[in-house]
């Protein structure tokens, strides 16, 4: 299989990291991997709908108990019933990780990508370590993630 | 999406589970499902193999840390960290469970499935409720977990 | 330190359970043990009262995201945020379980009790395997606990 | 009851951190609160001991899923089975957090406490946000997080 990306950013986002995130889903499905994120709006619904446009694959990690409550771009919603326990999973599902944007919840995310030793992009999020590798456009992002995913495996 | 079918037993199972297992895998993969498992060996593999054998999807959720502990035959590996915690997981993610013999794990599973009303069909398994449906063939019993998902959802 | 015994059983429980619930609560107070418990009504908070009764030390494992949902009579309340997915912690953390009466919640712990081999006691409960002890009165119950969890450990 | 205090901070920490987690542990236990950590060795352990050594209470919350990987001085050993996953029920189950300088593991903890708006109190740790508050003594750290935890609920 082809590798799965992960995208995180805050479910009420900014405009402007939509749009990244959107551009970010479709490179993600313009280069045949998976797409996934923690299945609720902002950044999260943005990417998943960026990567349905060019009919790419998308995984939801849903924080509740039904699969109704993700964004409708979610082929395969996983339900942990965790809240924001979910985080983890996230993480851990993913081969790289792209953060957007984002708030606390984000932090927790780019934090253990860090501990798990996840490869971790930012564009526009948290400077907490030399680690989390940047990126000028989202194009660059997910080829620096695929990249980084295949050197890690 | 086409439903998500849930396939539960042991991890080291009798010959006869994971033939009825293959045969399962096999039907989901026919009627454009996606199966769904604990990602391990035993009645998860068999089922997975038997998906795969006719271009099926498969999902598993993954008890340990790594990717690499899954059977060889999961499309998308779900890392969860939570050992048999996950199996709350693997029930809330699927439309319908089919459970194929199994120990004290499926009956978790069972009991997880039976409480937050998942329809469950049983082949050769735990009979602690009349809310498991029964079936004759794996045929039958894949048909049935479509009918009760669809009539549940 | 003294053992942890925990009591599993329905948030709705019948009089008759929710009575023996609190006999076994004031006799693991009066072994000097620790009572350990999903944190909610019925059977949990029936075992609970007991407890503290008898001036008693009382653990909660709370499925929600807040303290306050819990019975009143909770000494420490860890909160999970995980729902029903807490189950497997209030097995795990048990030295050994008394299971009274319960529905499909309570077979999900019975089984991970019996999946982890952690003893377990039960009264007027399911009845699935030979490995679930059976006790006459509250006080045998307690009393077999603690052996059983002290030639466990 | 009184307070829960969350003590967090790497399992290898510097002996100037297990200096400041020991006095920190003492200081709860003088104030009749409870010490809740992650259960493991440097920061954790050395706070816990410090909180036995004036005959304070304590709680760990064991990332694996034998009680034996605890440090000695926890009282209430709770068993999740979930890794660094358990990290949200530290953060959760406090009613305020300390952290004591830390990696990425702490800091996964300190945007949980964040999230879910728990006060939080940092001494020599991660500086990503005003409101982790600082403290310039453990007496005050532990002033400090009573007062929080108190107007908090």
């Amino acid at each position: 299989m082809n590798n799965i990306i992960g995208v995180i950013g805050a479910g009420e986002a900014s405009e402007e990291d939509c749009n990244v995130a959107g551009l970010i889903g479709e490179e993600i499905a313009r280069q045949k991997c998976t797409l996934l994120c923690g299945a609720m709006g902002g950044v999260m619904e943005a990417a998943c709908r960026g990567a349905k446009s060019l009919n790419g694959t998308t995984i939801g990690i849903l924080p509740g108990t039904s699969k109704t409550e993700g964004n409708p771009f979610i082929d395969y919603p996983i339900v942990t019933g965790m809240g924001h326990g979910r985080n983890i999973i996230v993480v851990g599902s993913s081969d790289a990780i792209i953060a957007i944007g984002g708030s606390y919840g984000t932090l927790t995310e780019i934090a253990f990508a860090l501990r798990l030793k996840i490869p971790i992009i930012g564009m526009n999020t948290w400077d907490v370590s030399p680690d989390i590798k940047k990126a000028q456009t989202p194009e660059m992002a997910v080829n620096l993630a695929i990249k980084l995913a295949n050197s890690n495996s």
